[in-house]
Parts: structure tokens; C-alpha cells; sequence
């Protein structure tokens, strides 16, 4: 069964009621963050039952010694895991000597836990009747600043119901923190320093072997029923964590307020002197206050909400899980820092190591053009420019040569990470996806510098690794892809993977179209780039030759491109056909009985069809479809979100749907059973996905917007906003009509259904749906 | 560079001249085993430079907790690891109170080891200058009995040179040992008890998990130039050691002479008193003396070599290499007890734990049955047919049903221990040699019983586990093998690997012959079978069916089957082309690269023509020979010896020798550079199956035994003996002719190059070699 706990609402992610089974879940779920640091939902007062403690700082990892059970030459010594950072949000409570702690209270009521997706605030309150007796009524709010990412703030509250009493406040910073997901139960951390002045605190820390160092800092302020408290405390230090210990009489039904403040401090961007950047921040915030620097948050969300909303009229559910995955995304990726990513799990969990996967260039990186300036994009892809080095010297670890790049699986700094050798060395279409992304984004932003500054070089990098991984097959007279994985990651080490093959062939195309037309413009541009990228003379002739003798899987008998040489051979039958207990097969198959199975985990051939629509008819679309739809057991999240956007480009918006809802609440209903791991990020990009390419159908071409409106049978109407090309585009979709409107100084062209149209800025375009 | 430090000699292996860069490599070439127990050539003094200390006892082990990086499903939780067992060689040695110890002696001189292979006696002897200046020579002569297997003899001498000194003799038993290979670092041991009783000491130990009981023993007698001494020792104890301290002064010249009589008592072929066993044990060492004990093991390894000796008479390098394989193959399997088996590294090391493989029944058997009684090859099949329930549980966790059985890839009692997808799950083809090996004991012995009695229930399963393991293809009209891993493990999932379906297509028709039989003999015998092993009527069918609609890929360019469907896809140029600095490849390529390539690790489809040569002409043989042989880099151990075979088959002598020289000589002279981590047990069978079967030509067929001498041009002859039907038939083959001679009562047929030959007992045949 999935959990069915998280109350429906249109902003909100509201769990009532405490349920120490649900902790860890709720952890994730109500997770914050803002780009640059996030925090599970772990109380600040102290908890002994099963938790997740969770803070994470973007950026700062650490290469923890690979674990195998069998070494194969050419997997990487580390694994970069992003690090559990020191503790900040902790405020120790004790009512007359006992320790608050949920998992000890002999009675609690009116737990509540309120995510506000509008303005990124967690709120938390409860009553507890302690062993002592004592009834107290709590409430917390947390956020983490999305104006200054540097900042996060709490105020935590505390009001004795039943009689008087001398309450304990220790707010500290806890840098004694491990990784759960540690190979060999290393420490990641050392502590250098910790200091108290006046009500603030600072942890000096830096990780071993990186040596990134941080300062975790709090500043505490009380008061009494609103009135400012001005009294001393009591430091308690030991190795890695340092206290402030408050005393307090506080009179029945009055309230105990603490505000704290705190962060991270990092050199990743910052002068090494984090203390007195820290100690700015504190009087910045001091001056702000609370209210003030929530003020400034809201603003913040209202602005990301302004263009990023998508609004569902009649479907209360729907409406809360799309706003869910947008709020997530926005809280994983500002898009203001370079060096950063999206992380599999974001900032709510340490599995996946946070690091960096094809999934941001396959998925998520519509979200972020449509959505934010074209910068933002741009960031993604120069995090690959800067790797372009890594990638280049990780294929020389395999033995390729010539400046040939394999960008890793996965990473954190641009190097591989990934040691499972039918992965890390043969799901080589992840340099496919790379590519593509450098054309998705001149495609949608128009934007051709940058694919001539930088992403050339990126994409000549990526056409010398086909180039020599390709070999040729004397029986097909075509070239070959041996031993790949392709995205079904249920076929290990097959022969010509279909999309991988395709990819490969598209980017040398693309590759020798884009070196053709900085050729044309402009000679010495041209010589630039080939003596930078030494790609010789032969290299060019033989990807000339090559991209036309690529060889693709085809069946004659069912007129579909094959998902390998050797897809046929095995026994086919449709995944309906499984028997319900064994899945998903992944938990209850063995890895030998799935990889001779026909089931596929996530959209593999089909994502070609998604990938490269306009290379393909809607009646081979169809075949395709109906060949691998029923065979795919989306095992990956990564999945229905694709074929949700096939599905409604096929006219069968019941099918959308159906995948739509697969990818929306995955998390929040915990359909996996894995959520209190954290949050499948990436995947909540396939959700925008669905709802904007699949229902709406909007695509890009030459330079215009074009859509094909469709809408589930169970909504009234849905909106969404675009940026393109400095402009905003509002489009609602009811059941019988879309309506378009401009915010912006010029009118905009977009093709409806294929027809075009123009709108003048701020006026309204409205068209009658096609029913299909 | 090879090692080549090893002093050739007609039966002993000898190294002179200390160097601590050897110690290592030493001390796994110098092991001593009797079967039951092993000791690698460690000191019996203190040594504190690099070592690798190792004491075994056959068939006591512990389950591992499994590492692996990325978990799958049907992996083994535990790896069954032999075990460092504890130490009861040691003696510790001070002269004047500093502790001898040959990595802190100024000066080493006249350091020499021998290991006479004749009767398995490790002599070392050296003489040594103290940091006290005290010289003194040292000389110890060490055995494992191969008469009484829980025992073992130590004797230890020390005479100072230059002057009058007091010595300690600090003999003990120690349990705080560990494996080196060990996943987690956990001990493995637990020590129960530890007691002193005259000058005897006990060690009981028992294993964690697995709760094997031992009692390890020690006992010790002290002469001074000969004569006993009885004197008073001090009792030292820790944790987990035991020590008994004597002091002595020797006048210079003098001999102090211990001798140490110990070993192991196990719960797992004893009672549960194993001190009491192992006070019997001393008591008959005692009566008997070092002396006594010396002579029962001269006398049964002079009964052993009787048997399983080979003479090469004009070649000593290749002389003692035979003999150190047939020594070590006698040395670590003696076939008295049927929970054991032959260990890839038998007692001479941890790595591989010891475990049991494929090897035993693809390339060891041979030996045993020509040079044993045939009890000792059928405890080689019981301890299967013993382990058939744990494999048909191996096939269960992977998805099998109906009794199909999968036996591991790696095992110590019979459970899978190996958790490497691609092996693991895929190297089904060790099935195959495990119905091989009962078709191959009937053939050699005669005897049918086995069959009948416990060998069909081994087929049975095995049939029905590739009953189940075949699918349907519809586009080839065949039974096809998809994801598997042959012989040659340098590809990897690959489809219909020709080795694996044509020993699956032989297992299923050896099968079904061998119930036709049954039944046309006994129907009431038939019918328990049967039901014993639900054998369905429509598996039977099935089967009939399947056998002759097994698909077998051919090239019809090249006229030999492919070792896989995809071969010819790859870019195909022969070994001799590789980069010499690229050799071997396994340490010198990426995984990636070397599964792309076209290099075979070990004979794949020839292992076919090795195991069926009937089955094929010698025109195919040559064509399947010329085709793979350039292609294969015999970076198996397990890979020279095929080819050898064939290749004396096809009469190129010249090849054969070269691939004989690449085995025999494999540990002695290091070539792989790995020998101080144990020696490679298993291939050295391969040895002796490249002279007897490949050189001498021997075949059983019909109850007669086949020769085809042929001789390297560097040998004046070689002579060995074979027992076949309870007669000893011995074999000279010079470079005119080859003479046979029966020992027995009866006359003997054999057909010397395909012509029928009858030899009288005790008589002599001698027929000129044909020239090749």
C-alpha cells in the first residue's frame, strides 16, 4: 500500500498527527532548501526515535574510497558523496529538567507539520504531556533564505499549558555528524574551531581530503511573551559542538520565543575568512529581524511563483503535487552558482550522493529554460564545459585517445563516480544527452554564442569518443555500438542499442553542421576551434563517412526500430501479463531473470521519439509506441513522463494521464516506499514535462512556440506560464478552449495545432480546443 | 621479469641465499600440506618482515558478509572464506634475551630451504650473526603427516657458533590470528580455552557463525646434543595465545634440538573432545618419536609417487615442475574425506577461499581417477550430488522452479558464495562439466553404480535447470541460451555461447540416454527415480524436443562455430598483434576495452573440442584450432593445457610444448607475479593432463585405453603410470618408441595409434612412435 497521509491542499503539504512510522518519510517530504543549502525536516529539539538527520551544503563533497566486490581496471578510486554538514538548527529543550523528545512524550496532540510551498516556510506545532506532567504546547517555523542563501532562520516557540515552568533552551552547532551512506564509516569532517561572542556561536569545520572548509554559525535571541530577554548563558563545548545553555521561569500559558539564525558559511565562495562573513550575516539579519527576512522570502517564492506556477482547476491533488515538483526543483537549483547541479535527491537525502546525472540534460533542463532567464540554462551547460577535461581524461582511463570525452555517469566535480562497469563504461549515451542539450538550448533561446564559445568544444569532444567506439562489422558493412547499456537499464551489455546508436549518429551530424556553419561565417573562427580541439583532417573525413553507414535495428516483421540486435530472441510478452506480487520486478526478480526478461525499465527506444519527434511520421510513433509501451514496467521515475508526452502527441490524453499521475505523486504518496531517502528530484521535472510537452503540447521550431492543447478528462483547466525569448507567455487550457496572453512589449507568433497565430502584448488570443 | 631463483633439481625445490624480497613468494612455493591441513613455509621463529601467515584446516570455514558496490538481486549474503587457522608451528627464539628474528639479523649466511618432494619434508637452514654478535646456525625440518592427517612434526636446532649462550625456547599456540583477505575485518575466531598439561598445550577454538570446533595442539620435547632434557617451563597465556617458556644454556657448539609434534582436531570429523583426541595424538607421536613419524610419511609418499609419478629423463627444469604439480595436487587433495575438495589454491593461500570451482571437474578429475583408487574420484562426485538440494536452493533465488538446480560458481559447502552478476548468474556452463565429470567416471572406471544410484539425480536437475534456462526463439525456430558467460570470461553476457548450449545439449541427451537405459533395464528403478526427482512426463517431452532444436551459431564464411552469435561483429586481429606492454591485458586494459575485444582468456570453444573430441572430425578440429588458438591470450591458468592437448592432437608438437612449458613451470617461476599469494592448484592438473593426454595421447573409449605417444624434441623420454581397472599400467615414451608394462594379474587391451594391442601381466610392449 502507499502512504496516504499528506493532506490535499492548493499551496500546502499539511501531515496531522505524530506517527513515529511517518518521521523519516516526513523528513523528506518537508525538506527546505534554496539552491545553495538545504535541511531535512528534522526537529530542532531532540528526537531518539528512527531519523534521517540531514543538512547539506551545495557543493561540498567528499571522495569516499570506492567499494566493490570485484575491482574492474578502470573504475574510479571515489565515490564524491555530498556531505551531511554540520548541525545548525538544533535547540535543545528541557521543561523542568526532562529532555523534550517526541519518542518520549506519554502524550502528544495536534501535531502538525505545514509545508507552504508559496513562500518555502515549514511550520510545526504540537501539544505534549511529558513524563513529568508538564503540558507543553510547541510551534516552529524554519526557512532557508532564498534572498540571501546564506541565511536560514527559525523561530521556535514555547507555551507551558498547565502550570509554571523553568525551561532550558541549548541551541547549538553540531558538527559530530556522519554520513549514513558512508563506505567505510569514515569521519568526513574536522573541526577547527568553535567560539562563542555574545549571542552568537561559530563551528569552523573543513573536510578531509577536499579541504573545503565552512563556518556553521547561529545567533540566538528570546523573549517572553514578545519582550525582548537579555540574559546570559552557559557555553558547553566538547570536540565537535558547541552549546549556549538559557534558563528560563516561564509562567503558565506565557510563551518562550527563540529566534535563530544561522547557515553556512563556505570557500567555495567566499574569502577564507568565513567568521566575519558569517558575523555579517548575523548583523544583517539582526537588523531584518524575523519578520523582515521573511518578508523578504515571501517576496522571493512570489517572484519564482510568478512565472513558474502551473494552476489545476478541479483536481485538488493534481494541483497540490505539480506545485510540489515546481517547489522542489526551485528549491534544488537556483541556477545562480556554476559549480552546482541537480542532484537525484536535491538537498533531501544523501543516496545518489547528490552528484550529477544525464538526468539534467534529459529532463530537467525544459523546466529551467522555460522557466528562468536563459542564464540559468546556460549554467547547466557550462557545468559540462568545465568538465570537458574530466570527460576527456576519463575516456583516456578506458583507453580512448585524441581528446575523445566520456562524460562520467555520474559526478560531483566532473569526475566519474560510478563503479558498476555495465554502467559506468558502456551507458555511454549519456554524451548523447550532453550534446543534446547544447541544442535544446540554442533552440529554445536562439542563443548561438554560446554553441561557438564553448559548446563546440564540448560536442567535437563527444563526436571523437564515437568515433572510436564505434567499430566496424564486416558482416553488417556498418558501423557497430558493442557492448552498451542503453537507458533500459534491465538490458546489460547488448549490441547496438537503438537510441544510443541514434544519438551517436545525430551529434557527429550535429557536430559537423555546426563546424560547417562556423566554417561559412567565418574561417578564422573555424581554425580556432580545430587547433584547440586538434580534430584533424581525417577525423572530420572519417565522421563523414561514418554518420552514414551507422547501423540501426530494425524488425521488418513488426516494422519497429529494435531496442537492440537482440531484442527478438527473447520471449515477449506484455508486462500486464506479470503477476501483481512480483512487482515491481526490480525488488522481487532476480537481476538474472530481469536481464533475460523483455521488460523495460524507462522509456529507451521511445525516448528517441521524444528526443528527435520531427525525424520521425506519427504512424511510426504509433507503431513504436504500441510495440514498447505495453513491455515497459517504468521502474525508473525518469519514465512515464515521457511516455505521457508520446502518449498525448498520439491523441491518447487517458494514457497521459495515467502516466502523468505516476510521476506527480511519487513522492508525496510514496508509491516506491523509499521517499524517507529522500525526494526524486530530477523526476519531478518529467511531471512539468507532461503537463506542459504532453498536455499542452508545446514545442519549439524555428524559432517559435507551437502547441497542440489537450486536457484530462478530470480538470476544468490548468495554466501555465512561459519565458521565451525575454518574453512571458500565460496559457490556460480549459476543457473547451486555450487562451494565450503576452506579458511583454512585442507580439508574439505561436502555432496552434499547427496554425498560426499572433499576439499583441497584453492582449488575449483565444482558440477552440480540437477535441481528439 | 619471471622469478628464477629457484634451484633445479630432479625432486627437490630448493632456494638458497636469504632475500626478503622472496620470503613472501616462499613461502607459498615451500607449503606443506597433507590434505586435511596445510601451513604455508612460514618461520617457526618470530620474522617480522613482510609475510603472509597461513595455517589451514581443510573444510573449516566462515561466511563473510558479502561486499559488493551496487547489490543485485540473488546475490549470496555470505562468501565462505577458508580460514587462517591458529598458528601451532611457532617458536619463539632468544639468545641472550634478543628474540631471533631473520629481518633484524646483521648478518645471514648459508640460508637455504628444501623441500623434497619425495617424501614432503621442508628442511631451512641458516647460519646468522646477532645484533649481540652471537652466531649461531639454525636448522628445522618440518612435515605434515600424510599417514596420520591431524598430525604434524617440527624439528628445530640451534647451535651457537662463537661462544657459550643461554636460550629461550618459547614455543606456543596462537589464536589471534586473522585472514588478510577478510571483507569487513571481523574476527573470526573465538577462543574457548586454553590449558597446559606436562609439556603438552591446548588451544579450543571454535569459528564464529559457523561454530566449528578445533582443538590445536602442541607438544615438546628438548635434547641437548641428543640427550632429553627434562626441565620446568614457564606457562605465559593471554587472550588467545599459550607459550611455554624454557630456558637452556648451551655451550658453545652444542645443539639444542626441540621437536614439536602438533596439529588440529576438529569437530567436523571427531567428537566433540578434541583435547582428549589430541593427547591421544601426542601419545602416539610420542611412542613413535620425530623419527618414527619420518619414516611412516616416507613410506606413504613413496606409495603416492609409486602411482602418480612422472619421469622426464634430459629435461630437469621440466622434471621438477611435473613432480612439484603432481606433489601439490597430493598434497592438497588425498580423497579420504568427501566434504572436501580441490581449492584453486589448496592450503597454500586465502585468495579465492579456498572454495571449490569448475576446476575440480573440468581439469582435476583426470588426475585423480589415472593415479588413484576410484573411491577417490567418486567422493569428488558425492560431494555434489551431497550439495544438490543448496544448488537446486542457487536456482530457486534465481527464479528456477520444479527441482532445476544451479550449482555455484564459487562454493565451500555447496551454497553459492560468488556475487558477480556476469558469473554468478550467467557462468551457467559449470553444469556442464559437473554432469561432465559423471559421464567421464563411468567411462574410465566401468563402474555404473554411481550413476544409478546418486549421478541421475545430479543430471536430472541439471537438465531441467536448462529445461527451463533455454528459451524459444521465434526468429531463429530455435532453443536459444541468451545472457550468459562462457569459459572465456573476457565477454560477458553475451547470446549462445557455443561451448555452454553444446554442453547443455549433451547434458540433456546424456540425460535422457541415461534414464532410457535405466529403464530399459529396471522399471521399478526407473519409476523411483522419477518420482524422487519429480521428472514430469511432459519435461521428459520437452527435453526429447528441445535436444534437437538447440541452436549452435556457425559462421559459414569461416567454417566454425562462433563462440558466441555476435563474434564476427567484432574488430577481429590476432593476440600476437597486442602492444607486448600491453600483456597481460587484464592488468594493462580497461574492462571496457578488453570486453570489446576479440581475445579469448581461456580455451571457450575449444574447452568443446577438448570434452567431445569424438564428436568432431580432425579437420574441424583444425579449422576451430586455427581460428581461436591466435586469438586467445591464456591469461587462465586453466588455458595452456587445452591447447596443448589439442594441439599434440593435430601432431604440432612443437605448439604443444610451448603451452606445456606455459603451465608446469607457472608458480615456480612466478610468471604471473602473484605466487606469494598462494599457488595455482587447480592447473597443475592441467600439467599432467598435457602430458598424459596431450603428448602420450591417452583415451578411454569402450573400457580400452587409447595412445598416441608423441615426445617434446628437448625430452630423451618421459615414463608415467596410470591405474585403469585395478591394474597399474606404466608408460615409457622415448623418442623411437614407447614400451608399456602391466602390473597386475591380467592382461590388458590398448590400441597404440588406433591399433589394437594386448599386453601380458608383467610382461613389456614396446612399439616404435610414429613420426608426426
Amino acid at each position: 500500500m502507499n502512504q496516504n497521509y499528506i493532506i490535499a491542499d492548493n499551496w500546502k503539504i499539511i501531515e496531522e498527527g505524530f506517527d513515529v512510522s511517518r518521521v523519516e518519510s516526513s523528513e523528506s517530504i518537508f525538506s527546505i532548501a534554496n539552491g545553495a543549502m538545504g535541511q531535512r525536516a528534522n526537529f530542532e529539539e531532540d528526537y531518539s526515535g528512527q531519523t534521517l538527520q540531514g543538512s547539506y551544503i551545495g557543493g561540498v563533497y567528499y571522495p569516499d574510497k570506492t567499494k566493490v566486490g570485484w575491482w574492474k581496471n578502470g573504475y574510479p578510486e571515489y565515490f564524491a558523496k555530498v556531505l551531511n554538514a554540520p548541525n545548525w538548527i538544533g535547540i535543545q529543550i528541557r521543561i523542568e529538567n526532562e529532555i523534550l523528545d517526541l519518542n518520549n512524550c506519554p502524550k502528544i496532540t495536534d501535531f502538525r507539520r505545514e509545508l507552504n510551498m508559496k513562500n518555502g516556510v515549514l511550520k510545526r506545532s504540537f501539544t505534549a504531556i511529558m513524563k513529568n506532567k508538564i503540558e507543553i504546547l510547541v510551534s516552529s517555523t524554519r526557512f532557508l533564505s532564498i534572498d540571501d542563501d546564506e541565511i536560514g532562520a527559525i523561530k521556535y516557540e514555547i507555551t507551558p499549558l498547565n502550570q509554571n515552568a523553568r525551561i532550558s533552551c541549548i541551541p547549538f552547532l553540531d558538527g559530530g555528524i556522519k554520513n549514513k551512506d558512508s563506505n567505510w564509516d569514515e569521519k568526513f569532517w574536522k573541526i577547527n574551531s568553535l567560539s562563542s561572542l555574545n549571542q552568537s556561536a561559530f563551528l569552523e569545520a573543513e573536510t578531509y581530503k577536499t579541504k573545503f572548509k565552512i563556518c556553521s554559525y547561529m545567533n540566538n535571541d528570546f523573549f517572553i511573551d514578545e519582550k525582548k530577554q537579555n540574559l546570559a548563558y552557559k557555553e558547553i563545548k566538547d570536540d565537535c559542538k558547541i552549546a549556549h545553555h538559557y534558563d528560563f521561569n516561564i509562567q503558565k500559558k506565557s510563551t518562550l520565543k527563540i529566534i535563530k539564525i544561522g547557515g553556512y558559511i563556505s570557500t567555495i565562495r567566499n574569502t577564507k575568512k568565513t567568521v566575519e562573513i558569517a558575523k555579517k550575516k548575523i548583523s544583517i539579519s539582526s537588523k531584518l529581524g524575523f519578520e523582515g527576512l521573511l518578508k523578504l522570502q515571501i517576496n522571493a517564492w512570489s517572484k519564482i511563483w510568478d512565472i513558474s506556477d502551473i494552476k489545476i482547476d478541479g483536481d485538488i491533488k493534481a494541483q497540490q503535487a505539480i506545485r510540489f515538483n515546481i517547489f522542489q526543483l526551485n528549491q534544488t537549483y537556483s541556477g545562480k552558482h556554476a559549480d552546482l547541479n541537480i542532484g537525484p535527491k536535491g538537498f533531501t537525502g544523501e543516496k545518489y550522493g547528490g552528484s550529477t546525472y544525464w538526468d539534467t540534460e534529459a529532463y530537467c533542463l525544459p523546466f529551467y529554460l522555460a522557466t528562468k532567464p536563459k542564464s540559468v540554462a546556460k549554467n547547466l551547460l557550462q557545468y559540462r564545459y568545465n568538465h570537458l577535461q574530466k570527460a576527456i581524461d576519463n575516456a583516456i582511463k578506458l583507453g580512448f585517445e585524441n581528446g575523445a570525452a566520456l562524460y562520467p555517469m555520474v559526478t560531483m566535480n566532473g569526475e566519474e563516480c560510478h563503479n558498476e562497469w555495465e554502467i559506468t563504461f558502456e551507458e555511454i549515451h549519456r554524451n548523447g544527452a550532453i550534446a543534446y542539450a547544447i541544442y535544446n538550448y540554442q533552440k529554445y533561446t536562439g542563443d548561438k554564442s554560446y554553441l561557438k564559445e564553448k559548446g563546440i568544444f564540448v560536442l567535437i569532444a563527444i563526436s571523437k569518443f564515437w568515433l572510436q567506439r564505434f567499430n566496424f562489422s564486416e558482416q553488417k558493412k556498418k558501423y557497430v555500438l558493442l557492448g552498451v547499456t542503453g537507458p533500459n537499464e534491465y538490458e546489460n551489455n547488448i549490441n547496438n542499442n537503438f537510441y544510443t546508436n541514434y544519438i551517436a549518429k545525430w551529434c557527429i551530424e550535429y557536430t559537423l553542421q555546426t563546424l560547417n556553419s562556423i566554417k561559412n561565417n567565418d574561417q578564422k573562427d573555424y581554425k580556432k576551434i580545430i587547433d584547440k580541439s586538434v580534430l584533424t583532417k581525417s577525423e572530420v573525413e572519417k565522421l563523414h563517412s561514418m554518420k552514414d553507414l551507422i547501423y540501426l535495428p530494425f524488425s521488418k516483421k513488426y516494422n519497429v526500430y529494435l531496442q537492440q540486435d537482440d531484442f527478438l530472441e527473447k520471449d515477449i510478452y506484455p508486462a500486464s501479463k506479470i503477476d501483481k506480487k512480483d512487482l515491481p520486478i526490480n525488488q522481487n526478480w532476480s537481476w538474472d531473470r530481469i536481464l533475460r526478461s523483455p521488460f523495460i525499465k524507462q522509456a529507451d527506444t521511445l525516448q528517441t521519439f521524444y528526443f528527435f519527434e520531427d525525424h520521425f511520421s506519427k504512424k511510426e510513433l504509433k507503431l513504436h509506441y504500441d510495440f514498447y509501451e505495453p513491455l515497459t514496467v517504468h521502474e525508473s521515475s525518469l519514465s512515464p513522463c515521457i511516455h505521457s508526452v508520446l502518449a498525448a502527441s498520439l491523441g491518447k490524453v487517458d494514457d497521459a494521464y495515467k502516466f502523468y499521475l505516476r510521476t506527480s505523486r511519487l513522492d508525496l504518496d510514496d508509491y516506491n516506499k523509499e521517499v524517507k531517502e529522500g525526494l526524486h528530484i530530477t523526476s519531478m521535472a518529467g511531471t512539468w514535462i507532461s503537463i506542459v510537452e504532453g498536455f499542452a503540447g508545446m514545442r519549439v521550431k524555428e524559432n517559435n512556440l507551437f502547441f497542440a492543447p489537450k486536457i484530462p478528462k478530470k480538470w476544468k483547466s490548468y495554466t501555465f506560464n512561459i519565458l521565451f525569448r525575454e518574453q512571458i507567455l500565460r496559457v490556460s487550457i480549459s476543457q473547451s478552449s486555450t487562451t494565450f496572453q503576452v506579458d511583454g512589449k512585442n507580439s508574439m507568433d505561436l502555432y496552434v495545432n499547427n496554425k498560426e497565430y499572433v499576439i499583441k502584448p497584453n492582449s488575449e488570443l483565444k482558440i477552440a480546443n480540437i477535441l481528439v
